[in-house]
Parts: C-alpha cells; structure tokens; sequence
C-alpha cells in the first residue's frame, strides 16, 4: 500500500462548500481534490495498492480526515468535482473517532495530523531533503505527508519534525505534481527502469 | 519556451459545454483544463516559458487550436474550472486561420494537429520510446505532444510517424501527470540536479 496524505490548512469540514467554487468556498478544495487524482488513477484504470487522505483543517469544528482507497472505491471519477463531491457527502455525515463509509471505498473521520502520525510513519517533501532518486528502493517510505498551498505551520513542523525528508527537484510544486513524481519514482524502482 | 500541445479527441470546439459537466458535456475537458494546469503552474507561481496548446477536435465543425502562454496569461488559477472558462469563451470567438485573442495570453486559431505539426518539431510520448531519463538534455525536444485519454488515430500516427519518441515510466498516465514529469526532468536538467 503506497499512502499520500495532504493537509488543507483551510480546507472546510462540513460539506457547505460550493461545487462551483471549489478554490474559494471550499477552501482550495479544488488541489485537495487533484491529489486524490493523481494519488489514485492511472490513464485507464485505478491504482489498488493507492491510498488518499485529506486532511480538512479549514473548520468549522474539529479536523476531519476523509480517506480514498484505490482497491474499493466506486464511480470516481478523475475530475475535481467527482471528488469533491464525495468530500462534500463525508462532511454532512456525524464522524466519529473510527472511519465511517462514505461510499463504497470512501470515509471519513474526525481527526486530523495527529492521529494519522500515531498510526503511520511518513516521509516528508522538503526542499531541502534528500532528492529521492538517490534513495534506495527499500528506504522509499510508503506513506508521504505533504501541504496544500500553505507550508506546514509551526505546530505541525513540530510534530514532524523527526519524519525524513525528501526533495523531488528544483522547483516547488503543487502536491498533486509532487504526488505525480512520487509515484513515478515508485512504479521505476519496482519495475527496475532506473 | 517548452510547449505542450494535447489533442482533445472529443473536446467540443464551439463553446456550448457546462462548466459543471466538463468530463460528459466537454468531451473530456477536464484533462485538457489540467494540461493547461500541469503547463503553466508552479507552487506559487507560473512556468513564463510555457506554452500550452489545446487540440479541440471534438467538433462540431473544424478542429479549434487554444493557446495558453504562461508569461502573458492573466486572471487564471489552477483549478479546471478557471481553464474551462477560457476555453469556452474562446469557442464563441470567430475563430480565423491566425491567433485571436480570447484575453490576455490566451489565444484561438482555426487549425488542429496539421498546422501545429508545420510549425513545430514535437517530441511524442509512447511506451515504446526511450526513456526520458537516459536523453542528453540537448536532445530532449522544447516541444511534446501527447493523446488525451484515446490514443492517437492511425490518422494522426501517419502524420507523427517520424517524430522521437520518449517513455516516462512502466505505467501509461494521464497527459497531464505526463507534462508534471516531463518539466520535472527539463528542471532537474537545467539545474544540474541529475
């Protein structure tokens, strides 16, 4: 199982958002949506072994994490609003500490970074990490951590602060792109391209 | 100046499609949308020395060509909707043989794959080429053209048949995980990062 976890600083809780405005009401909804894309679809067909959480941090309320498994969701579709449609569906449903099905392949919780560091070890994407195409396949981390258009806070620096950092290239990317690169590395490792 | 040129096999050239249905009314204009996204965006900024072309070949009527160049484009944001409304207003434009501007920085011409081809020397991405890694960066073109989710006609493969070919990896990804890779590799060249 390959994880990728985002977190959306301002990303709303509670399923109000507007399917037509997904960077403004939904609290830049729209890249937490791409990177359940680019976390879980190949050209033509879903990856099994993929995992997505998204980390809403914009309130109203307490953190929820909704959580897209490759190997069982149904009718996503790689669009941003087929996405944020099931993230709107996760919001209006009473979460509790245990995930909840949303559809099939899809739930949703309360809690946010905390829980999810208890329970998984992530790599981070960090400028200044080691660049990935230098780390040995068995050293490649199987869950990523990654910020939506906000750099990780204080706070949340300090709970990761011992995590290994990766970098992917020159250039700072969206998470969707990063996760696009990440995978990437991923399938050459294990298909011994280079 | 690094292009991307995407060929929409069903994407429609008029304008008439729903900014809330751009998979089914679009003719897949989502994946175009996040072309023009993989292209243009950096974390918090736009690549100025990318051009981005949209084939528009759905019909009705002629194939459409819209252009987005990332130095003079204004007012755009990365989500596809943002994209998609500059395409559908670019396909109520009268559309001649030569550019016209929809707004700054995107344009709209008459024309699809045969006249792009005329101009520009593509690189082609396919499974069967070599890999991008293993190219000297004096060789890697300034131009790709990549399939939206059909693969190219037997058409269009005549036309192209003389054209490089480069593979990205062991999986066939959506074109615009494609564009994220291809940039990746072009920066990691340019910086010498390896």
């Amino acid at each position: 199982m390959v994880s990728f976890a985002v977190i959306g600083h301002q990303a709303v809780t509670d399923g109000t958002f507007n399917l037509n405005d997904l960077p403004g009401s939904g609290g830049r909804m729209d890249l937490l949506c791409r990177c359940v894309q680019a976390s879980l679809f190949l050209s033509h067909g879903i990856r099994e072994e993929a995992l997505c959480y998204l980390i809403l941090a914009g309130g109203p309320g307490a953190d929820k994490t909704v959580r897209f498994e490759g190997k069982t969701v149904r009718s996503l579709s790689p669009d941003e609003r087929s996405s944020a449609s099931f993230i709107k569906k996760a919001g209006v449903i009473p979460a509790g500490s245990l995930y909840r099905d949303v559809s099939p392949g899809v739930q949703v919780r309360k809690g946010g970074l905390g829980v999810l560091l208890s329970e998984q070890k992530f790599g981070i994407l960090d400028e200044s990490g080691i660049d990935i195409r230098q780390v040995p396949l068995s050293e490649i981390p199987d869950a990523f951590l990654l910020s939506d258009h906000q750099n990780f806070s204080s706070e949340e620096e300090e709970q990761i602060r011992n995590l290994p950092r990766f970098s992917l290239g020159p250039q700072i990317l969206h998470a969707d792109h990063a996760i696009v690169l990440l995978w990437n590395e991923i399938d050459r490792r294990r298909s011994e391209w280079s």
